[in-house]
């Protein structure tokens, strides 16, 4: 089994900031990329915002079981296409995991249907993320917690609906808590969303948050796909599982007149 | 107390279908609002799509305090910009109580984040919806089951986030079941999806489904709202709740650059 | 309306530790009971473990609507038959409220069937308490967030099923987290566990705290009850909601050897 | 990866009822044992009431990793101690599949915390199992619904927590619904309940049982294992991730008394 893997970056902090250049020089999704081929179970490929249709075709996409997904500062440059795009392969059951600040991306707030908003500060603070869910497959080999020394901060309320299961919760320095790791399924999709990776710190350099990601590949991969997911057939009277008595004129010519 | 209702209906098979026309006169939604006027709680009014802003102007929604949605034929009639204002109400915490084939409506959709299909059938057949949960307030009152004699059939797969409670699930003659009665929290926003009312059956005449209804709004009310519910407010450093530490000015200068 | 409320506390620390019993002259459970009293919709009294039967008798649970929990070293003297009445009163729709220790309770453990187990330490540290669900009714007039300046620490995980919902969320300064404030439905009966209150601290004089019980008070209650919610009750084949044709007698003839 | 899978059946009714004893030759554990052995990923065995400790020793457990239960009319011969082993087993990551009747068997009663009763009719009417999760591991397969000729009927109000997942929703002949494909997590343990199976009937011949049970085997199976998952460790002060301040001398006095 081959989980084939595309993480999608937006690739404009690294080009515009030169700290963020220097941490990540091929780009935050090519760092991302790398922790994932540490798995070879994962054949992994990445995509940016400024190629053709953000290098996310049908053709692409029919071809992906599981897309990783890193905005921030362009969520509004994504069209509106592409996102349709997105959440109906999300439905048939592509995998997508959502990075930090793509809480706030057109594809994560129309999954998840509400604001998807929190608080933030940006003082690279410590945090500390606890496993509160140990056999999870998404906390395989992970110890009771984990520690990234700077990082932004994101502080509750996270307003999404109550997920199917609560992964990580982080502390913060600063006095904060935070619904750090969270599942989700919507359709045949499996969505996580993972909270830490600022652009200026080396999180993506952190083994731990390597050992999560693959984990969360695993764990996102659904083999079974649902082509017709969206549709909504007609099951004909003479085609229902128990026969149906024959019902009066009225009914059949008033809705024949729709 | 007083809960303020509005119903809002697409009230147009009542103007092209004879059949439809004879059984609702004044319009769906104007028997949907006599159900509920039984219930000296609740005030009730009601909007049509023709209207201008479909008649939910931003005034109107700021004192509507819950919202019932019966479309069907023109769902896509429906403006988007109307659509956003809705579901950024349900989000501060206007209750939304979506009605039969409103399962497809713009506001819905967007709210689940889900395809919302299923499986139909016109065949004017039997449904009886039993109480799952009969100590759930939508169910007060009602007996451990109720028939509706010719109803259209909806079946499963609804491809609908699991919901927070399942309240009621329909048998159908034609040999399908469907979750009948679904809800769910969006933000500060009470949810319940309610599948029958096909327009060309007497079911908003039937005094378990007024019942249901009544009790409905009353679950989906909440006093409680959060006006700035999508705002993701900055803390600065010397807010936070901890005293932090000074960081490097590397830090600093590289956020600054953004 | 009034919600007849009783709390429900061990009373032996207050007995045998000086600092417990000067915290809590009258007992931790009268403390608690006042925090009660200052809503008038709420009738409040008092019972204790060496009361007979616990002050826990079938005809005390038959007129009350919400029960508090507060017990710690004592948990195994509580007998299992009134264990098993209240949980019976539970599914019937007898609301719930744990506190702090209770996690580790007998009716806490059987409701929730799991073991119900949390990382602890009593070093009298700072524990702040997020509103993670501002719009809930057990965060009514709560700020974003309040501080209890010495308590002992929980940490997770805390092994509980996935909550209906998550209000609170604890940061705690020695550096772990924990779900504070969790809701549960089994049966008709609401169930709510509210982390704070280690008897050596001053935690039920905290307003913050009145206020999070007096508003869960109100969420647990629920005016429906389900008598006969534990009973399995035949429907005849005659009684069928559809006419059955009959069957072989084979069937009959087998089932009627049982 | 072999699946160590353990077949649990009670065994009584083969013996005492003609009918039971001609369908089952060799018991019903046997027969559902065979359906298993058809994937080569299980490893099958079996056990049965009457052998010591119900064949359920903690040697037998320690390398069962899914547990299949089916029983009846003996809920209350099997003994606590085997109970609350196997309980304890789940909790710490082995898979548990409830069968039928199961659901009034005391481990399933124990880790659910609600009555689990329904309503029930033995009249050998059709049962329809319409798969509402299509994408799900346990409806790999399947077609959109199955029919079982002959079953016992069991009705809603299923008294169950909300579930995880569900996976199937019944259709019978005589007018009721059940929800019967459920999936739950207690601790590290995945949990399904399957409606199917009355003694009486060749249920455990159908095919697609077969398959929704081999597949429920994978579902359940999780190669992670908690073992102290019931332990409540300390965390001394001086182990706290964050340093601590030193506290008053009395807060330690109070403490150390107890």
């Amino acid at each position: 089994m081959t989980i084939q893997t595309l993480v999608w970056g937006e690739n404009i902090h690294e080009q515009i900031n030169r700290q963020v250049g220097q941490l990540y020089p091929d780009g935050m999704h090519c760092q991302i990329a790398r922790l994932l081929t540490e798995d070879k179970d994962l054949s992994v490929s990445t995509a940016t915002l400024r190629e053709d249709q953000h290098g996310l075709s049908d053709e692409r996409l029919e071809t992906t079981d599981v897309l990783l997904w890193w905005g921030h500062q362009a969520h509004e440059q994504v069209s509106d296409e592409v996102v349709e795009r997105i959440i109906h392969r999300v439905w048939q059951g592509m995998g997508l995991i959502v990075l930090h600040s793509g809480h706030f991306s057109k594809p994560f707030k129309r999954l998840m249907g509400t604001p998807c908003s929190l608080k933030w500060r940006e003082a690279g603070e410590k945090e500390r993320l606890w496993v509160v869910n140990p056999s999870h497959p998404i906390a395989k080999g992970l110890p009771q917690y984990f520690e990234l020394e700077s990082e932004e901060m994101y502080g509750e309320p996270f307003t999404i609906p109550d997920p199917l299961e609560t992964v990580f919760i982080s502390w913060f320095e600063g006095g904060e808590v935070f619904r750090s790791g969270l599942t989700y399924k919507r359709g045949a999709g499996h969505i996580f969303y993972f909270r830490p990776g600022h652009e200026t710190y080396p999180t993506y350099y952190n083994p731990h948050v390597g050992q999560a990601l693959r984990n969360a590949v695993h764990w996102a991969y659904n083999p079974s796909r649902v082509a017709a997911i969206a549709d909504a057939p007609n099951v004909p009277a003479d085609e229902a599982p128990e026969q149906l008595a024959l019902r009066s004129e009225d009914n059949g010519a008033g809705t024949a007149a729709l």
